[in-house]
């Protein structure tokens, strides 16, 4: 007990979300999904604080690569074409192996207020350090915030069809699509 | 005491805002709020659930006066149009006189994680409702959330530099100009 385990964080997620599809999120508890995994629920704390940190600790690692790719673009990139930078960099986590869990977060997250509140509040801190980093590559207000925020449009859009049901397309490619579809209507 | 009040909900929002201003958010009590407005408690509590609420209680007057705008835009417009005649409609709620109050919400808001992930929430409602609304203008989707999103990223940005300390500009100046921009760096 308490050792260390190959892969625990992955084997309590993959519990996890196994366990919030079957019995829904609120019945799920730590212990059960310490039995899934195979681990002990002292194991879990050492890698989560909760059950919902689970569905949220992928967040701050998002964050962190969009910031990054944003600031790494090159210097002649349009302020929107940084941003699409990011998001396409965003997708090295969301492959289709990543896919099915991704789907039931999604189903869970919309039928939890509170989870749906905090899913709200990432992409509003999200969208601030995007607009911080461009301010740093010197993109003036009111573009960088702008910028951030249809760029957090186009991110949350595209995610929630990649996640959608019958969806087969990668990520990327629906991102590249949003940014299309985002540049003609706001020419029409 | 229980009687109707001339304006009552009017005089507590005033008193509530001052002593905001004055006191901070967590100090200010519903009975200071009341002994500064000249009325009771009792009488508070017919208008609003809690304090907080005095914060949010325009916000279901704003989405449904957005929603109505977009509905009613001619059936040509676009749906960028259509969303900037529903931003430009919210600018009968904040004209001049009205400005002072914005600026002290905004403050206490910024200062409060509780109260900015409900202000948070409600953008995200208010976008899912225009969202809806361009849906049933028969704007298919990805569309209708993308120009729902990037409108909202252009009311957040408008409305933060209307309430900011030096600005003079009308909010419907301000819209005009952020929609402008926005156009602008989707086209860089």
């Amino acid at each position: 007990m308490g050792r260390w385990e190959p892969d625990a964080a992955g084997r309590f997620r993959a519990a996890a979300i196994e366990l919030f599809a079957e019995i829904g999120y609120e019945q799920t508890t730590v212990a059960a999904i310490a039995a899934r995994a195979g681990l002990t629920a002292r194991t879990f704390f050492r890698y989560f604080t909760d059950k919902r940190e689970v569905l949220f600790d992928g967040s701050g690692r998002l964050q962190q690569m969009m910031v990054d790719a944003l600031a790494m673009a090159p210097v002649e990139h349009s302020a929107m074409d940084a941003v699409a930078a990011a998001l396409q960099k965003a997708g090295e986590l969301f492959d289709d192996a990543r896919r099915p869990f991704a789907r039931v977060r999604s189903v869970v997250i919309a039928a939890n207020p509170d989870l749906l509140e905090r899913e709200v509040a990432k992409m509003a801190a999200l969208s601030g350090s995007l607009a911080l980093s461009l301010r740093a590559r010197g993109v003036r207000e009111p573009d960088a915030s702008l910028a951030a925020g249809a760029g957090i449009a186009v991110f949350r859009v595209s995610f929630a069809q990649w996640v959608s049901e019958s969806e087969r397309r990668s990520y990327s490619e629906i991102v590249n699509e949003s940014l299309a579809r985002l540049k003609e209507i706001t020419n029409q």
